[in-house]
Order: C-alpha cells, then sequence, then structure tokens
C-alpha cells in the first residue's frame, strides 16, 4: 500500500448539520460529538462565524524542505479572544482505528485589525460559533501517516 | 423561554443564488435584496470572491470576558480598495421582527501583502464581488440578544 | 451586449470532487485538469485546505480609482512555504474561447503567526492540498473583459 499517492474522487455532500457552539466548549469536542452523534465519518466545515480564545496554532517555518521536521513547525499560543474570520478544513476517519482525525486551518481577527492564524491545534469558544458541518458520501478516503510528508495526509488505497 | 443555549439541527441546503454585484453597491444591501427577491429567509455564503472599499469592521479587544460590553469591541474604519479574500457569514431572521439580520466577517488584503480584516458592519463594493448565496432549509432558527453575550446571537426554541 | 452589468441568477451545486494534490503540482494546472477530466465548466472552490510554496499574488493599492490601471496591483512573491488557511474563488469559462478562467484568493500562514495573501496568480503545493470543488449547473455565466473595471469580470449576455 502507498501511503502517499494523489487521487481524485467524486463525491457528494450528503446530511448538513447547523449547531450553535456554547463559550467554553472545546472547538475540537464539539466537532467530534456532532459528527459521532450523527454518524458523519466524513465531513467538511461549510461555514463557520464566530469568536474564539485560548487558542494554539501552529505554521510552517520558512524555507522548510520535505519532509516536514517537527522543529520547521512553530507553535502560538494566544489568549484572545479574536473574532473567528475563517475556519477551514475537513473531517475523516484515521486508517489505523477508525477514529475522526480533524484537520483544521482557523483565521483570527484582533482589536488592532491585524490577522492572525494556523493550522489549529486547540480552541475554546469564546462567545459563540455558528458552524455548518457537511457530511461527504461516497468517498473512501482514509488520513494516514504518510512515509514523505511525515504528516497525516488524506489516503485513497 | 431561553435566549441562550445550544442547538444541533440537520438542516437542508436548498436553493442556491449566484450574483455579481456591481462598483458602489452597498455590500449589506444587496444581500437582503437578493434574499427577499429570492424568499430565501435563512442563507449562508457558500462562497465570495472580489475587493471591497469603505469598510468598516469591528473586533474584539484581548482579555476581554463576558458579556462583552461595548468599550471591548474596538471598531476600524479604512477606504481601502482591498481584495475581498474571504467572506464568512449567515442570514437570520430577527426573533423580534423576522427582518433579516446578516452576520459578516471579511478577510481583506492590502497592497503590502498585509492582511485585515473582522467582523463587518458596512462595505461598498470596489470592481466587483462574485458572491453565492445557498439557502437554508428545514432550519427553524432565529437570531435574537443572548442574555449572557449581550449580542445578537443564533437562538432555536 | 452590454460587458459590465449586475445579474442574479438560480443555479445548483452539482457534482463534487475531492482531491489531493501532491508536493509540487502547480494549484492553476492541476485544478484545470480536474476540471477538464471531470467536465466542470463552472465550478466553485468548496472547500481546501494545506500548505503552499512559490506563490506569487497581486493586491490593489490604497485609494486606487476605476478603472483599475496596472500600476495600481502591487505583485508579490514569496518562496514561502505556507500554510494555506483559506482558498476562494470559482471557475468559468472565457466568452472568447470558453477556456477555463480561474479567479482565485488565498489567505496564507506564517511562522510568526502573521498572515498574508492576495489574488493568486500562481503558486505550488508544499506537502499537501485537499481541495473540494463543486461544479456549479443551470448557469450561462462567462468571464470577459470589463470595458469599466478592465479585469476579467462575470458577465451574464
Amino acid at each position: 500500500m502507498t501511503l502517499h499517492k494523489a487521487f481524485i474522487e467524486e463525491i457528494k455532500l450528503g446530511g448538513v448539520i447547523l449547531s450553535r457552539l456554547m463559550p467554553g466548549d472545546d472547538l475540537f469536542t464539539s466537532l467530534k460529538k456532532i459528527a459521532k452523534d450523527h454518524r458523519i465519518e466524513r465531513g467538511i466545515i461549510v461555514s463557520a462565524i464566530g469568536s474564539l480564545k485560548d487558542v494554539v496554532f501552529v505554521n510552517v517555518r520558512p524555507h522548510t524542505g520535505m519532509p516536514v521536521k517537527t522543529e520547521d513547525m512553530i507553535e502560538i499560543e494566544e489568549a484572545g479572544p479574536f473574532e473567528l474570520l475563517s475556519l477551514e478544513g475537513n473531517l475523516f476517519p484515521s486508517h489505523e482505528d477508525g477514529e475522526p482525525v480533524i484537520h483544521l486551518h482557523a483565521i483570527l481577527g484582533t482589536s488592532s485589525g491585524a490577522v492572525t492564524g494556523g493550522h489549529l491545534l486547540k480552541a475554546t469558544v469564546f462567545a459563540t460559533v455558528e458552524i455548518i458541518l457537511g457530511s461527504v458520501a461516497g468517498s473512501s478516503v482514509y488520513k494516514a501517516k504518510s512515509d514523505v510528508t511525515k504528516r497525516m495526509e488524506l489516503l485513497k488505497e
């Protein structure tokens, strides 16, 4: 099995869930619970707007090569709160154990008008998050650790 | 009736509207007109790309607690023009009078490569905005002023 | 025929394609190939997450008027790599020759936590791009050079 290759598949957007998350909710835990309760094995963030606090995100250092090493990834922790300006990403099952792997990139607004963000590791809802999660039907894609990038990547057998 | 609680509901994405907005158009007025003309009571921004000018947005100050006070929200006014890099958000009817409440977060690009943005209060189309608005079917969610955050939040009775 | 006017049309989101792009892939070439292979004449980016390198983007200079002149557009070239935090945009056929015109705005995260981005001219996949392209059905919109903005704009005859 090659763990690192391109693929293209035709999918369908199935059931769509609208949820309001509450102050203090953990974003990742909340998304996993929604997915489990509504039997969404594979899904994408269709829309998200609100505010976050206690955010941890990571970005890749300039001039990093492949495979990406741990020291090339810079982790940033910020108390916020921030406006959640954009949330992109998806949820696919781990190839190893079927557990959901959530991949999220967030963009955050600050009171100076400056914007920050990155690959999200942790976030707590501040005032609200209005989120729409769309289920992906007709897909057989998993997440597995790539031999090349050494990170969890989408895999179609 | 509790004005502040979490909810999850299964919705459907219904009719989808593609529109091109023109130079000088007010973004909020244009969205309200599209929604009214096409009888979209509840909707989400599916995609938006273009450029904006005369933008007013607001962001929350660091270390703000709950409820959010007016002085915790910093308003920024910028002439631009800016590339409209991302527009997230939705439209739900006010619980009070049924009028559409539009909640938008914008991310804006500047000629230095810096990016700014926040919770949008006002914006005018510069060259174009290519916008796709998706109607939300099967939802009974309203916008109402939360007792806790003191802002307009999504409410499901 | 007026090349510069507003329009509103009801469309449908048709077939949806999920693809993983690979390190070194050209983003624009990859999108064109996906669209051609799956006969997507008109489409939108539904979701995209990953990382990019060797990026060229352009933003409009402050206080620019209409029509936008070449010297009002500032081109920025960056080696990266960057986290791809947001990718908005669409693909419509050229009115002149039917060839796909891709309009993309990207937002990129850097290791300092700063965010950059703009109207994308060129980008190469760094580690991965997980992209979902939705086809737009029921549309008769083209891209044509506007007499007013002097840029390629959406046109409905």
